[in-house]
């Protein structure tokens, strides 16, 4: 798959700065990227680690101005034509064969609809349906009358429990869990439990990706809902009843507790926790690691804990850090207040001697 | 298995206020309702949601006044009787049958009390010890030597490795790993580090209950211990040597360090951190993502990081809203007493001229 | 395998201090030992513990001097001796046969090396290859042209997807998934999202340990990169091309978000997060639950959100711990200011009249 640079600016379509000659072999990031790898500059904001590179070439914009040692192709799109060449040197992507292997165990009466793929291991219950061209990876479990769309793709060791439905394209990756038992109990004067059956369902919409090692509760009744268009990275948590509007984003490690509504085109960063019963208003953002205890309105930038508009929390962090700087100012008013009390004092006891 | 409100009332044997007629098919929260779903309102505080709730029918309490465009079914507790509707509307229950699926591989000298039920794929090593009526679901693996007790239930994909014992009536949701490796290591002067073998085991008691995806490390030596009646939201970390003792609720994406102990009927809210060799005192809470890095005494209810009394954390926070006032009062003592200084100064040279 | 306390100082080449009779069934910690138990006090930061113990026997430095009921055996290393007993009440390391399982799926042109195990419904993909005496545990899957190296172990329901690496003598606990796709959209104006492919790879070093239900997402083009000798707890997070450097230490629920560098001899506590694109400084350390969003220096020891190091963190909690006195002390400067102001304003009075 190896080529020139040369080659590589002929391929998209541009001219190059330098010796052509150079062989590339991969692709990679700009403090990865060894001589034969080929990397690239569009944000600005990073051209301290385009300065120190040691990729043999680099695909820039057609203006910006880089002291580098790599071959520069100038391009109008930089991470549309890095895109194009990484695609040339990746190899080829995987796809599970239509058909259901031998090993798989699909239930009588599930229906399972034109082209799809179920890998080995694979289990499906009674009732279960699986709309046209879905793959269904290696140990994955669609539980009993569960419905999965068109197009979809369950990586290795996903499970879908009973009565969950899924929309059409949606990709859930390896290890995650679909309608689990929502986290609900009665619990007497001695502090014991006893569960509340956890009777809902949990129902993914059209166009969603849920990362690896999720876990999505069965609504208590009724629905747990993720809207269409929905992305949610790794290990993320939402609880019993929620509903994660359309295109929501939902970053690494996120929790969102009950019946919490969380308002399309929001997004909330890494390792955020929102309470119960809350609603995150439309296209509000979340930092990481912010912690909602209260509604969010719409269209607000939230963080820290408790969470509070970002502006407010930045300057609480910064009224801290001066902190030190507000005790010396009120040590200094002590000292020269005694300063004036004594002088005060000592002109009293003057005028009482005079 | 729709049903008319009329219908609906007197299968829960209450009177409606209002239009008998209109055709009920499922059950939903206050705000996801639609004109043909049955809602309900216990908690007083969520009457604004009740106002504006598109639900067509809605169980409340006897006394509680609420305007909505609801019929009205008047109940002593709404909560028991809603709960009592939403069974009649789920689907039946998922069990999985007794027996054991033919490709479920059993070693010969594991022990199957009666009425066990093993699903497709379920792999159970020798010496293992499953009690009556207890179902393990697919995918899921059962080391050597483990012992699990009767009535239990093990959703797909869940690990129990070699040795870990489970008590009676426990449930664990799918994806969880019990009895992994301890984090230990032993480290030298460059840096590398040597691992502790990990050789003591996991012990769950009984009426446990687990989330999905949780893990729960084996100790170093020992027992890594749950106690009775303990009760695991998804994604929660137990670490080696932990002790969690009876009833101790720990919601999702919590993590507890090493040989720290959970006294019994404590409670930790969603993503609250616990560090190693401490203890959390019984009955006591800890607000959601708090981190703590001391023992917490019985009875108390501590949130933020470092953890601390929730009393003087809260206080902390509004310590902090309001210090740009204590800094506007410090700048007006500054301006005044400098006025005050200037005029003693004045007043001196007065003196010295007069 | 129980043993008299007097048969076991014999093994371990020592003395006790009491009486050698009594019968040891077993090790545990020093607050969870019954009489039965042998146990251990290294630390004397546990002497408190030590004086409480129930355990019968106790091993301890030849110098500590303690008090309690527990017969004692002095050593000159505690931890390495209680680690051989230990071991000798351990029951026997469970290991996974060498050779293929009936019920595992390996493709024909997959490459096994000599004394490789293959646990019950394990799938390894064409084209992937396992070296020597490598340990796969049932349920995992080995995705296409994987290469896994030797001496590795893959517990159950492990998945590394296609094209990832593994060097020797690694160690991946169960449910852990390496390769899963990267997080990573293009963003139209109506705030709908394109998946951009995920081309890259993930990469494992030698002697690495991931635990349990960890995610390692591929890059998104190149690869993410896993050094040697590197430890990772259970539930972490690591996003498309990271680097993680030689010898790096992630402690439990870590995330660290995409592109991040965390440079060699790094150790970040349980639940740290850290933004992208950042690099960590060789040899620093994050505290638990820390949220880095920018640059760390080597060497450091940062905390808090946002972090910070950890003198500074800590020295600003402390202040606002103080902030009540500090605003009792501008309380009492404005009412002393105020008496000042007022007898100044009377001998100008008095200066007036008089």
């Amino acid at each position: 798959m190896q080529r020139t640079v040369a080659e590589i600016a002929r391929e998209i379509g541009t001219e190059f700065e330098g010796d052509g000659s150079p062989i590339i072999t991969g692709v990679a990031g700009l403090r990865e990227a060894q001589p034969t790898d080929i990397s690239f500059l569009a944000n600005p904001k990073y051209k301290g680690h385009a300065a120190k590179t040691r990729a043999g070439a680099l695909v820039v914009s057609k203006e910006i101005v880089v002291e580098c040692s790599a071959v520069l192709l100038r391009v109008s799109n930089p991470l549309e034509s890095f895109s194009r060449i990484a695609l040339k040197f990746a190899p080829p992507s995987v796809e599970l064969p239509a058909g259901v292997h031998p090993s798989a165990i699909v239930a009588d009466n599930a229906i399972l609809e034109g082209g799809v793929g179920v890998g080995p291991n694979v289990v499906i219950e009674p009732g279960a349906r699986i709309g046209a061209r879905t793959r269904i990876w290696a140990g994955s479990f669609v539980g009993r009358d569960v419905s999965i769309g068109q197009d979809c793709i369950l990586y290795p060791n996903v499970s879908v429990r009973e009565y969950c439905t899924i929309g059409d394209r949606t990709f859930i990756h390896n290890g995650t869990v679909i309608g689990s038992d929502g986290f609900g109990y009665d619990v007497d004067q001695q502090g014991e439990r006893t569960k509340i059956p956890q009777i809902g369902i949990a129902e993914v919409g059209d166009d969603v990706e849920i990362g690896a090692n999720c876990t999505v509760d069965r609504a208590r009744f009724g629905k747990t809902r993720i809207g269409n268009g929905v992305k949610i990275d790794n290990l993320v948590m939402i609880a019993h009843n929620c509903v994660i509007e359309d295109h929501v984003v939902l970053v690494a490690q996120v929790g969102i507790a009950g019946s919490t509504i969380v308002r399309h085109h929001a997004i909330l960063g890494g390792q955020v926790g929102v309470a119960g019963h809350l609603v995150v208003g439309e296209y509000s953002a979340i930092g990481a690691q912010g912690g909602v205890t209260k509604d969010v309105p719409p269209k607000m930038f939230y963080s820290g804990y408790p969470a509070a508009p970002h502006a407010q929390a930045a300057k609480m962090q910064a009224d801290l850090k001066r902190l030190p700087r507000l005790k010396d100012r009120v040590k200094k008013l002590e000292s020269e207040l005694k300063q004036l009390q004594e002088e005060a004092l000592n002109k009293r006891k003057d005028n009482d001697i005079g």
